[in-house]
């Protein structure tokens, strides 16, 4: 057997898994552009069952994987039916191709279109591509390509995840996702952490992974071990039952080991959710989105629409807190009727906030659905802005918030100049809610869903951790709430650090919940304080995560 | 007369002037889509003259202007020129077109197809359009749109001003700009202040102001009052004539009034401006940019080539600091050899030396290059790296200047991250140079090239300045020198400012030295100092630059 090696990326969260490797399969190839030997009506119809076959597959699957993988699902199984789409396959037929060659044509086509449309439209691109693999696969009579779905468990190995495939990962068998591309905060990473998978993004060599290689999958340490020795496997195996021990143990809310109280929230996208974070010990509601009301809608929804989906909300989380974030679109998420899509660089553009403030009758609209509903139920309703740069901003919104009745008006902290200005912000803001995933793109100026610059989205990065004290410092000295809501919280050591700066709540993937619960009763205070201290020091994100993991270990 | 109003915008500089308003004129409308009457042979030969004698129009203008403007209505001549946009006006002439509607329809083809291709490319979409319109106009026998040109001078009212207008205005005429789109760090604003003509950007309204009013444009305060009363204009023009003899009574090198050195260096972006920046008392050069040398190259200059273009501008400097760039590539001047077009949010990708580590030969032959240059001459060379985010690029890009031989090897700190580490990026790197331009925007989270968020670009911001502050801090404590590069130094009240905060160098347009020079010679060290902590304590850019206004005028 090799000698051991080890391959480094960036681990979502702190699993452990033991297994053997399987790859995605390579991409079917090109089909060959010959003249078909079939009449143009034979092909059409060829084209036509394929097609059809594949939406039906699709759309199958995405009931069975339900939440936010049906909605993905199910704009896959529209392409496939998409009359354009499958009229240009039949000029392409009529002019002499395959069915084959006239699908993949056609898609090709689309695809270009899409990304020379950029922003959201671009990254369906993807999707157009899963699609058409599909349904030339089904064309051919061969296996769709996708996750490999063997007897046994398994280390799946990819280049990246597409939203088809994850949504359909058997637990049972998948041990651990290792990929070369995306960050902490990809798809793929975001997908494995509400699913609770072991994973590790990012790591450079990953497809040099010959299937059947036996590997470890360290999250904690980022690091993918080749051929363990016995000793190795063993240490693993034991980790991944002490981790799984510790987290049975803890129940109940959330606090430090001296008592200090650390209010665990959920992140929601959606009312739909609220059961399961319920379920899992969720002491309220952190960060409510409120896009999925918007999204696929030509206009913004009605008061009376809006405030039923509130109440809902709020009713089921009566006597506990809900913070609720003001609509947050633009770039990743844009909306035509507010986002403008020619933007050069949607992630420094008019979003969020800025795009209420040119929109504000949809802003008040939204507040004043949320009051109506406040009114009705016994939830203690927050509202926060998105994406808010200046003090200006800050009074804005709580002005108008109070105006139309709302109680408690805070603001999102995602940009470096409210971290930095948290002290001001919070005079007129009752609370600031920290989104690390963004702070983090902008303070180290790297777009969190690009691959090349992966290695800086890292929530561990001293800069950024410096900016997370600033708005603990002045949540202290104004007596104001300072929450987490970006995935940084759902990071067990991260969560501690983070109270240690001054964060008073942590919000996260209800599926994360149990872990960090686990790991804030291992420590005082005092320690988080120290662990932060230390982490304030470090010259880079690996080192700081490297020198609270060996304090925490220490201890 | 009506009553005085008065405009707001974004002032480049500390100008004023007083003059009565002339608009851009509106853009020709659109040729009527009606068939033609000639034989398309008659046509194609119109189009064809008109095309021709478009390009030597641009071409002559360009040869007029000089300098980068050159270089842009050069490009703009080749596109009146370019073959397959004659065939592609052919075809649609042969369809039955005039040649007004085939050429108008050819370059709105090749310009939407250039909009999709985004990035720079997409930006040359306003060069197509300006060309199309000029041809239209000679077709037609009418003016061609552009700048007015009348007999006395006026103030220049505009949309936005496109590099064809703005380099060829007449300074002797052209009394002010203000514009309605655009923010300070615009293509109007930094060619308005390279020329040093008074401007306004970002004034919402200003396209409601109507030809032959009255009014005073005054940067400094960034007002544009409509119809000022007597009084009001002999303000202003007693204003004017201080500003202009404070300017002119200081000379030599930069200092406060106790007498601090504060070298003023030149930014400059290529060798020929060398002379002119010395004529301006530069003392060295804090900037020199070496993207000239890789523009418009299929790949990059060899390492002779590049070095014969550094000894010209060493010697030109002799015994003076010039401080190196190395190429910043990415964002908003890619270059097809070291970028990738298709990122989403390319000022958040691979640019500045994270592209060069990319590609290592570039960097390695440019260090190269320059450290041979550096032998031959008797410059003070030192060389920074652009766009560095973290401790660990700082390491990497000093290590690597040393290995080839450079002396003094720093980075510029354009990135939050960097600003909030700077006290570890100093332990490696030998200085620090601010680039205040994308600081305010990553702090900001706002493009700097995009209108609609033009007004969160704003250096006097207080994020900004702590950020500027963490800087000098660093420096001060490492005793290494934290210079400034951004435009922000070539506002003279801020330029005081940032002395304040610990710079100890000002880099900028030569145009602008004479100001910056007149300013810092009114205020002490202690005053200085005294006017950042203000700044710092301010919760806007508008109230920290009103309260150092304040300030100033009351010491």
């Amino acid at each position: 057997m090799a000698a051991a090696t080890h391959l480094s990326g960036t681990g979502i969260g702190r699993g452990i898994a033991v297994g053997t490797v399987l790859r995605m399969p390579d991409p079917l190839p090109e089909p060959a552009d010959t003249p078909s030997t079939l009449s143009a009506d034979a092909e059409k119809e060829r084209a036509r069952a394929s097609l059809a076959a594949t939406a039906a597959i699709i759309r199958h699957r995405g009931e069975r994987a339900g939440g936010s993988a049906k909605d993905v699902l199910e704009a896959q199984a529209f392409m496939a039916e998409d009359p354009t789409l499958i009229d240009d396959i039949g000029v392409r037929i009529d002019g002499g191709k395959t069915a084959e060659r006239a699908v993949f044509e056609a898609f090709a086509s689309f695809r270009d279109l899409l990304v020379s449309m950029g922003g959201y439209m671009g990254e369906r691109a993807t999707d157009l591509d899963d699609v058409s693999q599909r349904v030339v696969a089904h064309l051919r009579g061969v296996p769709a390509p996708g996750v490999p779905d063997p007897e046994h468990p398994f280390i799946l190995v990819a280049r990246d995840l597409a939203p088809a495939d994850t949504a359909l990962l058997d637990l049972d068998k998948v041990l651990a996702l290792v990929t070369s591309d995306g960050g902490p905060t990809s798809h793929t990473a975001i997908l494995a952490r509400e699913k609770s998978i072991v994973a590790i993004v990012g790591v450079k060599d990953a497809l040099t992974l010959a299937d059947g290689t036996e590997v470890v999958v360290d999250a904690a340490s980022g690091a993918v071990t080749v051929n363990p020795d016995a000793d190795a496997r063993a240490a693993a195996e034991a980790k991944a039952a002490e981790i799984a021990a510790t987290r049975d143990a803890a129940t109940g809310p959330g606090h430090l080991a001296d008592g200090t109280a650390v209010p665990l929230l959920a992140n929601l996208g959606s009312a739909d959710g609220a059961e399961d974070a319920l379920e899992k010990g969720a002491e309220g509601v952190g960060l409510f989105r409120t896009e999925f009301l918007f999204l696929d809608a030509a206009t913004a929804p009605t008061v009376e629409e809006q405030k039923a989906q509130y109440v809902r909300l709020l009713q089921a989380f009566a006597g506990k807190k809900v913070v609720v974030r003001a609509l947050d679109a633009g770039a990743d998420k844009p909306l035509s009727f507010l986002n403008d899509a020619s933007e050069e660089n949607p992630a420094l553009g008019l979003r969020g906030l800025r795009a209420l403030r040119a929109n504000e009758p949809i802003l008040r609209d939204q507040l004043t659905a949320l009051a109506a509903a406040d009114a009705e139920t016994e939830a203690d309703l927050w509202v926060m802005a998105p994406m808010v740069s200046t003090v200006e901003e800050t009074r804005y919104f709580t002005a108008l918030a109070r105006q139309l009745g709302l109680k408690t008006a805070g603001v999102m902290v995602e940009v470096p100049s409210s971290a930095l200005l948290a002290d001001r912000i919070l005079v007129d803001a009752d609370f600031a809610s920290i989104g690390t995933n963004d702070l983090t793109q902008y303070t180290l100026a790297a777009d969190r869903l690009l691959g090349s610059v992966a290695s800086f989205q890292d929530p561990w990065h001293p800069a950024v951790l410096k900016l997370v004290g600033e708005v603990g410092k002045a949540g202290r000295a104004s007596g104001k709430p300072v929450g987490i809501c970006g995935e940084a919280a759902a990071d067990p050591l991260l969560a501690v650090v983070l109270v240690g700066l001054g964060a008073t709540t942590l919000s996260m993937s209800p599926s994360a919940l149990a872990d960090v619960r686990a790991e804030l009763g291992q420590y005082t205070l005092e320690q988080a304080t120290a662990f932060a201290e230390l982490a304030l020091t470090a010259s880079s994100a690996v080192e700081a995560r490297a020198a609270v993991t060996a304090a925490a270990a220490a201890k």
